[in-house]
């Protein structure tokens, strides 16, 4: 990872091979962050030739570091005009770690709307016309590619979506199995990838090998004791292993913060049908899997494979907010239908969450009624057959709100809230109204602590506590998401000291560093500063930092909770 | 005007008759923006109950005044998310100013989404369920309005596009002759009012009768000069009552500053079927009106009536913006179309301006060809449909070129610019982009010093002085839309000093006040300050008082201009 692959579009394509400079040291999220922040004018549009995507792997990819296989990618988001870092397991990020770039940077735009394969191998570097391809959804994309370019490499693709340039579009990234299914899903991505004129990037380290630690002994060493951490850890030992992350619909709900039909009640009657105990019986049941990792590497296996009444391959198992977003937020409780919505929006290339959210907003305009899985499905075929419906809703849930003429779009900074309903889990709240990513669980998890008494207990029905534990929450997960490794790793380090020494003695023994614990906070630190001024440089501003005004007029049953952390609060999450 | 009538909808809707209280001495913009600024909060959805319509007349409207018949509106908008202040012609104001109320504020939200009809009588007012108009569009609405409340009141109300809470809807007010034809066009004010349960509002002023000046000797004085004055100037006494506002085309063609193709140019070669001259003789030819005012006490009679090829009435004479949105930005040079296109505008309800860069924009995406008048009726008419595609191109321009992933949308705060592009006529660029309107000529006509050479000259390519030019317009601006004068005595007092006197003398006979020309200014300052204040508190920056880039990227045709005042000269604006 000591170089950077920058690719400039136009009318003739070119690229470059630099070194590292400015970005020596970083991965994922920081380095992400930090081209962005560096290169890119707040003001520009995201579709337009001033923008750039950043794909990185993180600091760990590519390493035997376990669990280290996250890859990210950044720019100005279309969906919500800020800086966007979304990322994804798969196999993308540990190849392209081995391949020794620490960053693909694509700048400039489409050479007259053309779509091209960027093909990276050890000593060999293409742009490829993707006129074979070209028009084609992830699944069939990736099978052509993948017959093209082989199984041992890794693929990083965008579906019709991304090429519609449509904002809930994201970037697919190859599995084990050589399946689109894991997605840089958040913010449009894809349509920034599809702007830039790529269609799919091959990463083929063929001939490169492990990325190898500056102290072995200890290296070694620290990773077993990480690992152990890991597994010893109820959540991620045992919770998300067996029913995966969808072990949450039953937790949620009971404590009435499962966002149901368009965020209107906190509660699924039928979550019984859909949670993930079910989930996994029925795929286990059917002949399918349900523990499984997403790359190879992982120690947690939280996913698994979903498969049809007739035992075919759908869809990987949808995760708890895929499983959330076209259940029970839509009043739908069928898991066969979820799971086909899932395979549609890996296939179109959409994120879960938006399209879920979308979905619910729709309904609640009229387009179909709550619990109809069938108009569900049409809705989103709407999409991917890119008809005019099918561009209002791939543009999101703001956008098909104010279509449609609805207040009730439960997003923030244009990004549709995740599987949490915020008046009863209020910490999670103060992460969506502030995190510079536009409403987002995974910026600071804040249900870990809210919910399931990770890293202590904030009682999630009061506004006492949660500015000071979202904060924290934020720069940890800034920092562990520019390691690579994935976010499931906060519960073993947030409860048990001895995980994370083990988690920072692995950088230190990898790099040869002597990190201390106030570094990582400082690196998360660094992250969001940078985020945050990218931001304000957008035109973004406290008042960005709000939830929408109905979460503080209308109370969800059943604890007739509304969201009430106040502005000047909010204001505190990142006065540290 | 010595009273507020609050109309409150609900569960139970109610009104209430106030007194003036802050609102004193106020009208028209300076009063709808104090009630937005007073009432509304900044961070509320602006179809959500927490948003207000005022609706007000001008300071003069209603008196013997000339040209005294503007009608202000004002709210949160749902395009810009910004305030909004959006004013028309017709009789609204002159009757609504003689039953005495110098607003009526609509608030709360409609109770289960049904129309009501807000009648406003001398001496009764009463909300009647709207069932017999509600789907209806504005002719065949104000039909049934006039069969029912008869010929003598003035009728305000909102079409198809209205009811559907779209962002490009407008608030359409009768004319003398009864037709809904003036419109509160900008920033979806038809959406608020929608959303506040009101499909109509009657005005009736029998036994009412005209507002008396204080001092009748010198308001007789002054308002013959003023008279005088207007008839002199050239602009105003002459182009504007010969050939209506679309006597611009040549003029802005000439000056390489018509944009044409979505601002893809800046001259359209076809300008001589569309300019104003060979409109005002096709009127004449067919038996229509080339010399006509939109409401009694016009003395400028810049309207005129525009009839088919059978001398049958299709709509009253486009304006210069609406011929050239439906027109030569759209590639389209057929009169007869662009009048259907005013006309649909007009019935559906709907923003010339931000439809016909609607379209422009759709034809970028492909979905018609620049060029094409039937394809561009037939979108039209797809929002007159409530299609989905007529959901995304009645959303207006920014939504439009965001759900086709399309850069070149010529907007400012989410509306889009009028008929001069801000390259080679770089004040009125100054006024897009700073104006708390959004992109908005009216705010600060630049166009007359730049171009038309009213009040000094500016060189339009250059610059320098444009920062200046465009403030002083806009505090005049802000003063003017305030007394219900129509903008265009502004050709006259900006050039002529004794139309000027004469105006601030009309004013201060009508209210028996000393008013100087500081006093003016000082009320235009204090209106913009207002909105900015608003604006500010709903989360805008300096950020937001930009043009989109690419049009400091991408040169226009002939001059191969870019926008080049700076940003920091683009914040001196409101630095008085």
């Amino acid at each position: 990872m000591d170089k950077i692959l920058r690719v400039k579009m136009g009318s003739k394509p070119e690229y470059a091979v630099e070194e590292l400079g400015d970005y020596a040291g970083l991965g994922g999220r920081a380095l992400t962050t930090k081209v962005v922040y560096k290169e890119v004018p707040p003001l520009c549009h995201p579709l337009g030739p001033e923008n750039k995507l950043a794909i990185a792997p993180g600091m760990m990819s590519g390493s035997a570091a376990a669990i280290s296989g996250r890859i990210s990618v950044g720019c100005k988001s279309p969906l919500t005009g800020g800086i966007k870092e979304s990322n994804a397991g798969g196999q993308a990020a540990q190849v392209m770690a081995r391949l020794g770039y620490a960053a693909i940077i694509l700048e400039g735009e489409s050479p007259e709307g053309k779509l091209y394969t960027l093909v990276v191998k050890k000593d060999e570097i293409s742009l490829v016309e993707a006129s074979d391809i070209t028009g084609l959804n992830n699944y069939d994309a990736v099978e052509k590619l993948v017959a093209k370019y082989g199984d041992k490499a890794a693929y990083m693709s965008i579906g019709t979506a991304g090429e519609r340039k449509l904002a809930a579009s994201s970037i697919a990234c190859t599995d084990v199995e050589l399946r689109p299914t894991r997605h840089c899903g958040r913010g449009g991505v894809g349509a920034v990838m599809a702007s830039k004129g790529i269609k799919a990037v091959v990463l083929d380290d063929a001939g490169c090998s492990m990325r190898q630690p500056v102290n072995a002994d200890a290296f070694k060493a620290a990773n077993k004791l990480f690992v152990q951490g890991i597994k010893a850890h109820g959540v991620s030992g045992q919770g998300l292993p067996a029913y995966g992350t969808n072990v949450l619909s039953n937790v949620i709900n009971e404590a009435g913060g499962f966002p149901t039909n368009n965020f209107s009640k906190g509660q699924f009657p039928n979550v019984h049908k859909i949670s993930g105990e079910t989930q996994a019986e029925t795929e286990i049941a059917r002949g399918g899997k349900a523990t499984h990792g997403c790359h190879r590497g992982c120690v947690i296996q939280c996913s698994g494979t979903y498969v049809d009444k007739d035992g075919n391959y759908l869809t990987k198992q949808p995760e708890y907010e895929t499983v959330w977003a076209h259940g029970p937020n839509c009043g739908i409780d069928d898991l066969d239908a979820i799971a086909m919505m899932d395979r549609m929006d890996d296939d179109f290339g959409l994120d879960t969450i938006e399209m879920g959210a979308t979905i619910a907003v729709a309904m609640e305009a009229g387009l179909a009624k709550f619990g109809d899985a069938d108009a569900a499905i049409k809705l989103l075929q709407e999409v991917g057959d890119g008809t005019p419906l099918g561009r209002i809703l791939g543009s999101g849930a703001a956008v098909t709100a104010k279509t449609y003429g609805i207040e009730r779009a439960p997003v923030v900074k244009g990004q549709a809230m995740p599987a949490y309903d915020p008046r009863p889990i209020q910490g999670i709240g103060v992460t969506y109204a502030t995190t510079p990513q536009g409403a987002d669980h995974t910026a600071g998890y804040a249900i870990a602590t809210n919910i399931l008494k990770v890293g202590g207990f904030v009682d999630p029905l009061k506004p006492q506590g949660q500015v000071e534990l979202s904060r924290n929450l934020q720069i940890a997960t800034a920092a562990i998401d520019s390691t690579g490794m994935c976010l499931f790793i906060a519960f073993p380090i947030l409860d048990q000291p001895e995980t994370f020494n083990a988690f920072v003695d692995l950088i230190n023994a990898f790099f040869g560093l002597s990190m201390t614990a106030d570094d990582v906070t400082a690196l998360g630190k660094s992250v969001l500063t940078m985020e945050r001024d990218f931001n304000k440089a957008a035109g973004f501003t406290k008042e960005d930092d709000r939830l929408p005004m109905y979460f503080k007029r209308e109370k969800l049953e059943p604890h007739n909770a509304i969201f009430d952390v106040t502005d000047e609060e909010l204001d505190q999450v990142f006065n540290w």
